[in-house]
């Protein structure tokens, strides 16, 4: 489900010669970054990075941050990074604006299984000396804090156990709270931040059964008529390419009668443009 | 710190085979398991009963509570389980009565480490098919739902960092809010179910300096004057008895002016009082 194209056999020292010759001297060749690293999975880039430090005693990551630049150095930096890292630095990012981007601690909350969702805390405990809810719950408030505090603390049951009576007494709970619009009732939170999403599914597809309207539409507006949010963008792109970027890709057509290659061709330039369509899995 | 006596050698085949012969025909050598028992670390025990499974293709722990009875089996039956199991059966019980014990809930979420308390988790989700959490919530309502809940889904940073401004801020808030009686507001739950155990102990020490008093005071009242809540003895005792039970036993003493275990000994009897005692050290 990945359209990440990654060899099987890669030597990191040479790997790591060629990104210290690509950053040498003045002006970087970006091609050559892309032609690496849009091609090397998460191991293999953390094998890269190591013999990098061991050849030239310097962070790659902090070499490449000088030497490119605006949404390319960015959509670079959280590629390189270990997953678990990478959106400990998100998180960080979203919740340390004026305006926080919340949809993007929904995602990282809910996109991942629960031990991935404990490797980010951990790994955000590990980046910043506070633990990942303390800085949510610190900088929000009212209902929002409960939704967001609770999604990012949750360790939901993983297993494939449903109860049918719960979904059924669940969705009522469900159908009450929407229909007397109380979108901020606890007993909505409560069951949408720590039932198994097993358990979720099964109560989902009973209020569609009872209701006959699905209670969730997945939307994905990263990429919009006027101007394109280039956070989202990379972030989807970037965290999603070594797991099911294929079944987005496939989705992404399907609502929009364009190819997602055709949109990001489309809406950015340059090297970002490039490293962006060899994630996507265009063949260089 | 622990009151426990084990030895540091002892055969867990030997072990397995008399508590094999104190459980066999009628009646059980009670003071054979205690003087077994009773003397065993965590690991040791793991250990018996792995060796008696593979000697009688039996589960000692159900072989004991078809044997024993009463307190006497609760507290066998809860020492015998390895640590983080116990808890989880302990936080079952405990949030699934008719009137829920809410201050069990509350001990396990905050003397535990982080660690300790996401061990908790794990084997609440594999005994229960559930998590932790999602029990709590779906026991509870309103404010104490809220603190429940977040107590035991956090995973508190463990470092020793503390940020003083911060202490003072968090200080000034918890300091309005005992001022206005507003026991329920969002930010003392906030702060109590969030920061580090190290932040909090800066924050508590502040608001003594400024307040001149002291904003936490632990109590104990598991043995009270009139009747004795076994169930609270038998939990403190031993989920303690290899941790920390020697300082409890000094300021259990230091309150009260009795040793605990004459308290024990005052108000439990028989093979109960013999095992409690045991596990507070006291020589057989």
């Amino acid at each position: 489900m990945a359209t990440l194209v990654a060899p099987v056999q890669h030597s990191h020292i040479e790997d790591a010669k060629a990104l210290y010759k690509a950053c040498k001297g003045w002006g970087t060749d970006e091609k050559a970054v892309i032609s690496i690293l849009g091609h090397r999975t998460a191991a293999q880039r953390q094998q890269i990075r190591l013999a990098y430090q061991n050849l030239y005693q310097e962070d790659l990551v902090k070499r490449l941050e000088s030497e490119l630049s605006g949404a390319f150095e960015k959509a670079v930096y959280r590629w390189i990074l270990e997953p678990a890292d990478r959106d400990a630095v998100l998180a960080n990012v979203a919740i340390k604006k004026a305006c926080p981007d919340y949809h993007v601690i929904i995602e990282i909350a809910c996109v991942h299984s629960p031990e991935e969702l404990l490797a980010v805390r951990r790994a955000y405990q590990l980046s910043y000396k506070l633990s990942l809810e303390e800085d949510v719950a610190a900088h929000t408030t009212g209902d929002l804090r409960k939704l967001l505090v609770a999604l990012v603390s949750v360790l939901r049951y993983d297993g494939p156990e449903i109860n049918a009576r719960l979904a059924k007494s669940e969705a009522d709970i469900l159908e009450d709270a929407i229909k007397n619009k109380a979108f901020n009732h606890e007993e909505v939170i409560r069951i949408l931040t720590t039932r198994s999403k097993a358990q979720l599914m099964a109560t989902f597809n009973r209020y569609r059964d009872d209701c006959g309207t699905s209670i969730t539409k997945i939307i994905r507006n990263a990429i919009k008529g006027a101007g394109t949010d280039e956070d989202a963008l990379t972030r989807v792109i970037v965290t999603r390419a070594e797991k099911d970027l294929k079944v987005i890709k496939e989705v992404y057509y399907k609502r929009n009668s364009v190819t997602l290659e055709q949109a990001v061709a489309k809406d950015t330039s340059g090297d970002y443009n490039a490293f962006l369509l060899t994630l996507l899995g265009k063949a260089d």
